[in-house]
């Protein structure tokens, strides 16, 4: 085929003012880019097909090599990778709104607790909910996600805590994602709290998960990882330590949340163990930080509307992980008790304001790191030929906007795999 | 005419969940409802027409009596008073996104006020800016906010700072909204800060105020409110107090920025002069507390978005003002330096976790009180038979969800004064 053929293709995006790659050289499997300057020169235009994204350039160039199927005008608009939300709960059925209603009337948690709230009220709801009702709220939740711009996530299980009851939200979780399109990495979370019928037996529980569930969620393929909730509320150490190496035996991948409220040494475990990612750490120590430095490959997880719907004063040292070399993401931890919103954007603007991070910090930690702490570093969070062809459309002026605004969904358009969901 | 006629209307509303009024008795001039409890039962419709709500009731009972030009299907969301921001900045040209990013690369005041940015830097623009560049602005700021619910605000000038960038200022709001259908309440903010060309000679620019500015705003008839801000880098309580006496004398209603960052004493001014409101507050000491309980007209004006925005970490005393009796609404504070959100859903959100307030509590916040402090309690913030039409549809499942999803908007349509916005 002589050089200047033109061939089909399935979409041209055009006419954005910059296009922003998060693509500074060869994709790295596990540490994110240090230099986050986007390569916007000349690139005003994509051509997708395949799924994939074929080409950047100018729209004359693009279209002197492609003749598209289907075209779309991003309006003056940036165009980005679409958003990888790497820390969501979105496997729950109803809501905890009521619950929201007594803590802002000033309840405390012991009240909320004996009207029947917190996270085991969740579980409640879960175990009562059919397949279908609960495939149909995580459906919904995706797509609240897919309108702030999200093309895929990572999900995890954590309300069944039984092994009936995780597996359903496994397949709920897979069952909604084909229903909606979103691109989901399933994370088995069963070490989420303590269920009612297990109280005061906390070993029986673990022993529960390390014979029963974990077996049985690996041998159904229904997850990627595993994750563990280390606090002195939930999980502790030795106990994480246990669930984390007979998940690691089974194959799973490994993520955890650590240092939430308490430091306990989950990052340091994390670090020690390989795990991807050490999610929250707003009560991360110094030698937390040397630890995430020092493993080269786990990553933090940053989750600033968590901190903001808790009240709670503490941040993530962010600029310390950062500048110890710690590779990190941004993620919205979306659930009902303690983060409830859907939207990257509005986890960016967190970001920017509790973290301090910049805008390109901020896109970058909720792109190309976020695809990177999955270990899909070659094919997702970037722009860049072969990759997955998942993009956003934002209507900002500059992407310095991007996070300045906040309750404002800056998403015009969401291409995902190669379709254009809107 | 019989009792069973059918008159012509503008516009049935049917199909919602519920229909929160606000309307619990006869509206008082200054000080807002006590009782919150909207009054729902059988309130499934409205019917609209010139302008006005004509009456509510079931979806069969209004069509009974009426015979409607158009139909608007709530979808089964809840139908609310339109918003209404009583605390805005929207008359500003550019942004300060630049200034955002280098707050988030960790840049000081100073270093921040060296490179040009502060709200000096927004004085610069707003001079450079023609009246029509400005008038764009604000109607894009107004289309923001109405995108969001709110078809009313109070709408500070503030970025002019001499008496041909106020003026400007004002008409350009004028001429906003009547090109969006903004409804605007219209505060002249000449004492925002110090301009350039006065700098160390503070007292020269009050005499410019009063002299000068003020005399000249009244009698082009563009302001019904006039506004000072009382902090120690701003307007001090003794400047404050000439200011704001020359702004009575003169007929201007009085509002008050107070207590933001140190207690100056803003609030027990704003009492005892018989202002509006005292707006801000995080440094409000019991005293002025009891001041504002004690004047029963001065409302507390509660803005959580700017001490999120500006990391603060002690908000005004909300549940002590409602417990002591203040009156008090909610606004969002829209203005590009220290909280760029034109959304009062996000602003109610805010009011509900860092000021305690209830659903309810907030949306009254945001409607009939805010109406209160403006003087239009008779017209506007309920839904009643002669109130002006301002209505919302919330895309929520009740109303104890709003404001506890963040970063996402609820609002599905909007009624400004009896016309469908969307």
């Amino acid at each position: 085929m002589p050089d200047n053929a033109i061939n089909d293709c399935d979409i041209i995006v055009y006419g954005a003012s910059s296009v922003h790659t998060l693509d500074s050289g060869a994709a790295r499997a596990t540490v994110p880019e240090r230099l986050l300057r986007p390569s916007v020169q000349g690139n005003e235009a994509a051509a997708l097909g395949g799924g994939k994204v074929l080409a950047l350039g100018t729209e004359s160039e693009l279209r002197a090599r492609y003749r598209p199927r289907q075209t779309l005008d991003a309006g003056g608009g940036i165009v980005a990778p679409a958003f990888l939300d790497a820390h969501t709960h979105p496997a729950f059925a109803g809501d905890r709104a009521d619950e929201f209603e007594w803590r802002s009337e000033g309840r405390s948690y012991l009240e909320i607790a004996a009207r029947g709230g917190g996270i085991l009220s969740s579980v409640r709801a879960l175990r009562q909910a059919s397949e279908e009702q609960l495939t149909e709220a995580v459906a919904g939740h995706f797509r609240r996600m897919q309108a702030h711009g999200t093309a895929a996530c990572e999900a995890k299980s954590g309300y069944g805590l039984s092994t009936a009851g995780e597996l359903k939200s496994l397949r709920a979780i897979a069952a909604a994602a084909a229903r909606t399109g979103m691109q989901v990495f399933p994370t088995f979370l069963g070490a989420h709290a303590l269920p009612e019928e297990h109280e005061g037996h906390p070993d029986r529980y673990l022993d529960l998960l390390c014979a029963e569930t974990l077996p049985a969620v690996r041998e159904a393929g229904l997850a990627r990882a595993a994750d563990v909730y280390i606090e002195g509320h939930a999980f502790d150490l030795r106990r994480a330590r246990l669930y984390l190496e007979r998940a690691r035996e089974l194959g799973f991948a490994l993520r955890v949340h650590a240092e939430q409220f308490e430091n306990l040494g989950g990052a340091r475990l994390a670090a020690e163990l390989g795990a991807e990612c050490a999610d929250h750490l707003e009560a991360l120590d110094p030698a937390g930080i040397e630890a995430l430095a020092a493993s080269r490959k786990t990553f933090a997880g940053l989750l600033p509307c968590a901190p903001h719907f808790l009240r709670q004063a503490t941040d993530a040292p962010a600029r310390q992980l950062i500048q110890a070399g710690v590779p990190y993401f941004v993620a919205t931890d979306f659930n009902p008790g303690t983060s409830y919103t859907p939207s990257i954007p509005e986890a960016i603007h967190f970001a920017r304001i509790r973290l301090r991070l910049s805008a390109l910090e901020a896109l970058a930690g909720a792109t190309s790191n976020a695809a990177a702490s999955l270990g899909v570093a070659d094919r997702k969070g970037r722009i860049a030929p072969g990759y997955d062809a998942d993009l956003v459309v934002l209507d900002l002026p500059s992407i310095e906007h991007l996070g300045y605004a906040f309750g404002e969904n800056p998403v015009k358009h969401l291409i995902a795999m190669g379709k254009i969901l809107f």
